[in-house]
């Protein structure tokens, strides 16, 4: 059937695209991108952030072309090491960025008001009401947000769960060889959308503590 | 062990992050921030497309804070419908997107020069050599890519693995009810690094045509 | 006395500088800035446009530092050539570009809705009420603009002075002799605030043509 | 004669004004700029900056369109007030700003390695050998900058120069009013191309001081 939507969200993307041809390609006669289809890409990072339209790490942290390899899914969530055949997207991405790419840095962020974790901690039974995904994905941080309150604020469960991830990353061995022999260094983030602060994980406090 | 990796990509996003800050905060006065914080995400779109350092979506296409909800993972690839209960990254924020947020529009954008689909044509027995997770998730695609001859360029892979992601979104009950009834419409793009151009699936054209 | 205005628009520049240099000195180190305070402009592009805050040639052009060399005066007037030792802006700007820089190409910019030759056009004889800078200033233009009805469309009064300006541009000497061997290049442009569009004059057209 | 110059420059410019537009009016719908067009400019701050390619106050301030309403001219110096019915640019700018659109702030802003700066402190008996225009523009700061030895840092004379013309702008009577009823603030910049630093006069202080 013909969409009945609005295309106006598509015409945006579509223009958007023309200002992007038109800066990197035309005014800058393609220079960047041809030296990235030429020799290919070689990011230092690999940033692992949630879906969340609100949180784009290029936006965030004005990124370049060629300078954060991403993956994004909710709540930024990585699943323990399971080599089991089975679709890892997580994992996979998390192989190839570490194996095949290189990167020397891994940073998980979180941020305020993750629907994702919302979900988890209003959780009951393991189970989302009458969503087949978003339950079983989510719940894999089941015990590290749970320890916490419900009635705790919910940057609290939000960076919980970016620790939950950093651990979960210790548990694939290429990247925990890797850490543990200094050439990978991993790194906890969350992003306060209130306040617009970046805010890390740091050793010997329960809150994460202010970057920038 | 002490990280002996250089700093200096950690210092660009933290240096990134404090131009996003000041003119996201301290110049517009958080007004975009605190009405996403206040009021949460509504984007129109859910844009799929590959952890690529090179093809990061906010920057194609001149995105704003808001306007995109992203998935990233290798290949932009989309899994079929598996309600398992097992983790699953791309279902749970399809699902998310589709039945939480109410995205009206669906893109999987591929892109040229993908080392995950080259990965995938390259692969023998099923397998990338040394690698646990990049096979098994590229493989997912097998079937589709593998009809196209190793020797054809480059692209009629990529594109083809595009359209077996759109297929399988299809294959997601809730989402294909409401493409049936034209409340969410597909679209399956593939951008071309080296000449700068967005190209888009078009019935009864084998290659993808220049939409941009 | 101390000032009783609102400081929220200095705050948004001080904000605005914390962004550029966040971006331009910390992650990117500064290089293009070091090479432009070691090596000194050399812009090719010689721009001569309004101070009107809606048509700022950086933000038109999606210019980079270092590229154009701008004066900003009202309506974007180049005065005819007239070295008696007094103080002339546009003049002293005007052969800096030229004989200090070797810009090749200049640049005149008109736009809609510019109140400099609105007040030209509604000036009684030969002054605005209540003005003692303004309506000398734009009377320069008074011949080549009076030519045309008072009636006719805004657009025809503001080319005719941005023609007027060019011409004038011819009567230095030195920036004539570059134009006849070839070595600069004149263009004249209008920008058409309410479609977006950059207009051209043309060899043989009374209106401005579109080039974008 | 045709040009024999390279037209890439005015190419890079179409392209970028490309991007300009899709962005700001495909992209946006034209609705900051259809605004702009209906109602006008309100800008609150007058700029006063040099013609330099490097100092473009957009790209320093992350301005937006319609914030900056901006006079450029070699040095960015204000000449003394003269209403004597001749043309005078950067006067007559002034007082658009200041009577017809009620900007708030006046900001002056020099910077390092100004080229006319350098003309000044070089000039012999008032001229700039071979220019007829650069010469009698800059010497009239010949006072202020003549104070301070030559051989002081070239910082010295231009933040001099900056201090001389936010004097001038005080012998404007309808300028000086609004400064001495609190209904305009003047600001007096100056930028350190070097270390990206934002520094402003501050009473008490010889030097600049640094803002940002």
């Amino acid at each position: 059937m013909t969409p009945t939507v609005n295309n106006g969200p598509i015409e945006g993307l579509i223009a958007g695209f023309k200002g992007f041809r038109a800066i990197n390609y035309e005014k800058m006669a393609g220079r960047l991108f041809a030296k990235l289809a030429r020799e290919g890409q070689s990011p230092k990072v690999l940033l692992i952030a949630c879906s969340d339209a609100r949180v784009d790490p290029a936006i965030l942290f004005s990124a370049s072309p060629g300078e954060l390899f991403v993956i994004r899914v909710v709540a930024a969530l990585v699943p323990p090491y399971r080599p089991d055949g089975d679709y890892h997207g997580v994992s996979a991405a998390l192989e190839y960025a570490i194996r095949d790419l290189g990167v020397e840095h891994v940073v998980v962020l979180g941020h305020a008001y993750c629907g994702g974790i919302k979900a988890l901690v209003e959780m009951e039974d393991g189970k989302v009401q009458d969503r087949e995904f978003i339950g079983p994905w989510v719940s894999m941080a089941e015990q590290a947000v749970g320890d916490i309150p419900k009635t705790e604020p919910s940057c609290r469960h939000e960076q919980a769960a970016v620790r939950y991830s950093v651990q979960n990353l210790m548990t694939f061995p290429w990247l925990r060889e890797r850490v543990d022999n200094g050439a990978v260094a991993l790194h906890a983030w969350w992003f306060d959308l209130d306040g617009g602060h970046l805010m890390m994980d740091a050793q010997g406090s329960e809150d994460f503590v202010k970057l920038v």
